[in-house]
């Protein structure tokens, strides 16, 4: 995959951008928890914040709601270096998202989503800057940011001034049935945006939803990379949980990806951090198996740690963390 | 333009699908019309019947209310040999939409439109056929129906269907500005579906509001032609009212079409007649050209009648009009 | 009933105030009429429309549409002597509501509504002029006019500038289901607006729907008249259709009214008719009895003619009728 | 005031039932504090909870999401000794009300409120048990309650059973502008409410929200007592804050509360907490004025805590710092 080279920012994240409200009291249901500790979150602005830690240079399209979460997004943003130009304040009196996670155990975590009248969703098309984006070399959305309108328009148009200048569109499927009307209408727009995309990446279940009215389609891997190279796809990316994550490429090679033994707290981020450390891989110009391993390696340190964004490790820590692993023999591929 | 052979219908019909109220009491305001006559209405719904006049195999695929007005729309489209296989009738209390007619003069015609909690635009993907699509040669979308869920959802995927088997995708732009939010909203939708469409026709006026976040685009012809061709477009259709309509097609060729002298009671209806018979033509193999000339004569009969859909003509007439037309030297090009 | 003297107006009625689609060609199906003829509609219209003609100072309180229809509502008004001066004219987008006539036979008529996002809605409380109540001597409330907001809000409000001046609140219960959530929801409202009413008229059926929440009440119609009488009431006034109608006082007298042979062509109109010369008997200060004779006569009248608000007679025309069936024969009591 | 005797309950609360996010890390800004303890919150259920710590028997009516969060309502209010016989499980999807409290100083607190889609909105006519409000002495009733449908139709029809079965009305007008559309439409549903209240509770800025369509009401606490007593009010008690409170009774009695000196963490609460020891006063039989002194006590005791509901303190608890304010002088009356 070839990104634009010379652009001020190497990765824009676009989509859910929201606040996550972190049991601390954990290995218990939620009734029982009585402190949480905020966080921002939603997955592209975790994989944003991913990114940039690992040391590439990012921005944000998104829009946050007039009070004090909103607030400490924006700061918390810049505190990590993202620039937010395109972060625009709502003013219609939109609140900011709100997960509230339940961990009960490492293998049990649940989240309770507060969706109603998010500012993440009201971005509009009129508020893209066609500049920002030509200035970007690649664009990562969020399925999230299709749920409604008017963020639905502003994406396709975002993918279309991508296109138009040839930043990459890259595509975290990120399905949340909750924030959807019908599964057909989901299809409908993740479809949509895939056929401009680069590069997809979800779990073999996102995909199947995405096929829900494909009466050909059987869950096969090779058919879904294959729908996708008849369009833009460059890199198709399936995630099978425990089981690995598997990649295709539009030249017609595979890739299997290494998994990293860590001692689990909670399984959120995982996705996040993994799409975070395997882009900025692909950035670095490596080998796609390369960018897996670093990916699986970051995603092994997030679900260690308490939180999504904050927990996003430096370059250094995921390549000491493989070396580590190497050395003690607990990468499984 | 190289129509698939041997499928149970030419041509199917998708979109609006209402009952247009024409006064009966003419050349006044319609504060002073007291009677209105009831005719099927809509734009796609008059293509369909124009091209069964003609005598095409015809379908529609759409949804209808519950009530008597649905009742009598489905009934007429029995009438007039229209297939209704998938015609839906509406379970959720929608109604029939509404157009009263007022006609001031023949230069001064408008509509008032009853377009709140339409039966036509609730029609949802689940109740799409593929099978219908896959045995039907061409579909005529209105753009109508792309002004809300679910029916919008609806035609990506008949679309989606439709070049899945081949059947060719004919957009018909169709812009009524009362039925849709705001203008990105518009483009946004008009401009996926007519990336898929292999025929778009439309006036200056739409193409330049599905051109208003370009730009680049500055009204021009050949620019918007161009523009199309990268996606699936095969003839591009652009009316320009009196001065006439343009047609490019992506072979490089480039046609005026010729207009024809008559008596006029009202403009409404013109647009149908033209899109009816211009489609006939091309559906007989026909030079564009010459079902350019075709979709004209039929324009110019229906605006010397009192309804859309009813004073739709049959071959015969239309070749007679222009028969008649060269021997009186009423046609201009 | 001691309605106010000296008032610039006699009764303003509010509420519904839409258009009626009537069937040209009746005694068939709706689907197989081809030709509607317009008048102005709705209950509270239709009855101030009745008692201007009868010979009462009239004004009305209401919204309508800025559009064709919406002007020939205000310009009919003012053909027959209502005053306008607070009928508003809507600046959202709101349509006019209709009413399609169906009449198949004389015992068999329905109508299909289109109430949605309706002009008649949309008045709210800061467009309720105190002034223009105070100066009224009576109120005609519609029960539809309480059933969105903010239409519910403005209802509430006029009905308490009215008991802060001493107008009289004349409550017709006027119930269709199709504009009503929920008979919970129904019932709250109407419940509310009957408390402050001085005089309720509806059917049996009517009082029924507003009693569905109390299980000490059993369809008995001292029952009913007996809880309203514990709040502002002073007349009760229960329809029970073709057997005839019956008054309750607050001072404890008991009024059956008289019903006249006719020659029907349609149901609708019969009970606006009766309402508004009812009424105007009332405030002419007739005896109860002499008033609903006179309101049944109407009725009969109306029931013989072709529209409902046009076919309003004037009070010679409802005593010569009420004289012609005397010498006839042909009332019943 | 002379409540029913020998009912199961003392009082039931209806209206908001949420949750309270309150800062741990506190005198700063909301964009700084990173942990939250979480409450039960909303005004009437800090009454229920405050007025059953000091002794009565009490209830609730209403509804909460189907989620940890509704989980957590209902087993703190089971811990609470606070019946839930009426409080109701939704089953739409609908969430839990939030309320993140934001203290910088003691003198500038604020609230950042979470009011979409909430489940104590949803609490529909059905839903309200007739014998539940029987087996009541008083139903206190929150304003918030009224903001949409189909709580405020609830609120009516519970009134009107509280009325039938002699139980007292209790109403806290409980103000807040965010859950409302106009101006207008608060005020028409708070003075329906009020005209069936035997007592009501607001400060003078939430009965000014209440007149403000009312020419000849101009702020003064007079005419606004006045006004209620022409309706069902017993007591009216206007809170004009440090500047202390004043009670109306429809004898004519007037009565003054005394303030108490306390260190002041936070003002929230301060009012639930005087409400809750105010009835629990009347209710045991005290005076007005010895009530309201209960009241003020057991408000500087809430304030100066962290919590509002959890804060609530017990009837020895208030006597004790009573008798501590006599001993220091610290009581300003």
């Amino acid at each position: 995959m070839e990104f634009p080279k010379n652009r001020s920012r190497d990765l824009v994240g676009m989509g859910r951008l929201t606040i996550d409200m972190n049991a601390n009291e954990i290995n218990r249901p939620m009734e029982e928890t009585r402190t949480f500790t905020k966080y921002v979150g939603g997955s592209p602005a975790n994989i944003t914040i991913g990114a940039s830690r690992l040391g590439l240079s990012t921005g944000f399209i998104g829009k946050i709601a007039n009070d004090q979460m909103g607030n400490f997004i924006r700061g918390y943003f810049e505190e990590n270096n993202i620039n937010t130009e395109n972060v625009i304040t709502d003013d219609t009196g939109a609140v900011t998202g709100l997960a509230f996670t339940e961990i009960i155990s490492p293998e049990d975590c649940s989240i309770l989503l507060y969706r109603d009248n998010v500012a993440d969703l009201k971005i509009s098309p009129l508020e893209i800057s066609e500049e920002y984006i030509k200035n970007t070399s690649a664009v990562m959305f969020s399925g999230t940011a299709l749920a409604a309108s008017p963020s639905r328009e502003a994406v396709f148009l975002a993918a279309e001034y991508a296109h138009k200048h040839g930043t990459k569109v890259l595509f975290d499927i990120d399905f949340r049935p909750a924030t959807w009307k019908s599964k057909e209408e989901t299809a409908t727009y993740y479809n949509l945006l895939a056929e401009k995309s680069h590069l997809i990446i979800g779990t073999r279940d996102e995909f199947n939803m995405m096929e829900n009215m494909e009466s050909e389609m059987d869950g096969s891997d090779d058919k879904t990379a294959a729908k996708w190279f008849n369009h833009s796809a460059e890199i198709v990316l399936i995630k099978h949980g425990a089981k690995g994550s598997f990649a295709y490429t539009k030249d017609g090679d595979y890739f299997t990806g290494k998994t990293f033994e860590t001692e689990v707290l909670k399984t959120f981020g995982a996705g996040d951090a993994y799409a975070s450390s395997f882009v900025y891989g692909l950035i670095q110009g490596w080998e796609v198996d390369r960018a897996m391993d670093f990916g699986g390696a970051s995603a092994a340190i997030v679900i260690s740690r308490h939180s999504c964004s904050e927990a996003m490790p430096k370059a250094e820590e995921v390549q000491e963390f493989i070396d580590e692993s190497v050395r003690k023999g607990t990468i499984k591929s």
